[in-house]
């Protein structure tokens, strides 16, 4: 009989030292298994003993997974799952899957008939949706946008019109060096009614969330995001 | 000194019984709250109840705002918060604020500086996108689609058209009863080769997550979905 693939959520604190915002029905299964997949080592294993596995450390099976992964590689992280054994696919930070190279993985495990079981956790994209009042009825998350300034400013524009258009919650992340070029744009780029929202260090002691116009935001300084992990929403009206 | 609104997430089965869902740090906020604003006061409670909160559940006070509210009728639900009453937003299920009318008051909030911080929970929109093995670097959420067959049939289109031009998973919800309509519809609209997931029954022990091609679904049973909460995901190709 396969394995299952358990989806396991990791704190957001660049420590992953916040168990606390881990439930305790994702914890239970995150301590039984025995056979990982990462997309860091290192990280992983600070999440794993926070998590305390029943089995020590040393003796976890952790795989890596990351942009880097060819496709030809990823059979030898289906293998374990073929072979009966539960594995435990884990992101850097936030939900595996989303926003990171994992569903390869995870449409992999569909295609072998292999039950996929996605477990509750922090997702920095959904508690930027719920706390920026936005619409919630309806977002998207675009990932990243270009980085290139032209390219850049036109993909708002587009993803404004279509905002407009749809009543539709547009989300992004940006690196995280970047995030003073991504407001500069979006004050350039966006109308002044434009509703934007900063998401920035969400479940840390340092969270900010801020919604304002576009031209609101004009007479305000910017929040204190440098380096920090932010998200950006909009929605036009 | 204002109040802060949380935003508090509920459990996903229709018995809000699954408490070991919801995280700890999520849990001891919502335990130190008197004030809630609920999208139903029947099924708060029963949660409520769950989550031990500090005050004894007949002394908490329990707002109503749900898609009947008026919009002249949420600066009474703000009123608290002015106040420098902290308050704990409440959906039936899942995260408040998205695909419910709870970010009305956030936004509203936003508007008069209140702090708002959302707190960690279940979301059946994220652990959809999460399992089903679709993308997850680009995804929306849309709602309802239209319940008339022929306009159904046309958005199911069109969104096919976008998902192939953009990459982008698109994932939508539909009222349990009309499960089956709605995969007859995407069945008879959607390319062969695009992938489609449903998502039936999320973190309950009766979970199922199917990913396979609109192709390989025609030679399928429907999943058993009829009168359970389900999600539809799909990616053209």
């Amino acid at each position: 009989m396969a394995g299952i693939l358990y989806l396991i959520p990791a704190p957001l604190d660049e420590n992953l030292a916040q168990i606390e915002h881990i439930p305790e029905a994702t914890l239970q299964i995150a301590r039984t298994l025995t056979h990982f997949v990462v997309e860091h080592a290192k990280t992983a294993r600070a999440y794993l003993k926070k998590v305390e596995t029943a089995l020590p450390l040393q003796q976890l099976s952790l795989q890596t997974l990351n942009k880097h992964t060819q496709d030809n590689e990823l059979a030898a992280l289906l293998q374990p799952l073929l072979d009966g054994t539960n594995v435990g696919l884990l992101s850097e930070a936030g939900c595996p899957a989303v926003a990171d190279p994992g569903a390869q993985l995870v449409a992999l495990a569909h295609r072998h008939n292999i039950k996929v079981v996605p477990l509750v956790g922090p997702s920095s994209i959904l508690l930027a949706v719920m706390g920026s009042g936005l619409n919630g009825q309806r977002f998207s998350f675009q990932g990243y946008l270009p980085a290139n300034n032209d390219d850049r400013t036109k993909t708002l524009k587009q993803l404004e019109i279509y905002s407009r258009q749809n009543k539709e919650t547009i989300l992004f992340i940006e690196t995280p060096y970047r995030n003073q070029a991504m407001l500069d744009s979006l004050l350039s780029s966006l109308n002044p009614a434009t509703r934007l929202c900063i998401a920035v260090d969400l479940t840390c002691p340092e969270e900010q969330i801020r919604t304002l116009t576009v031209g609101e935001w004009k007479k305000q300084s910017a929040p204190a995001f440098h380096k920090r992990p932010a998200l950006f929403l909009f929605l036009a009206n």
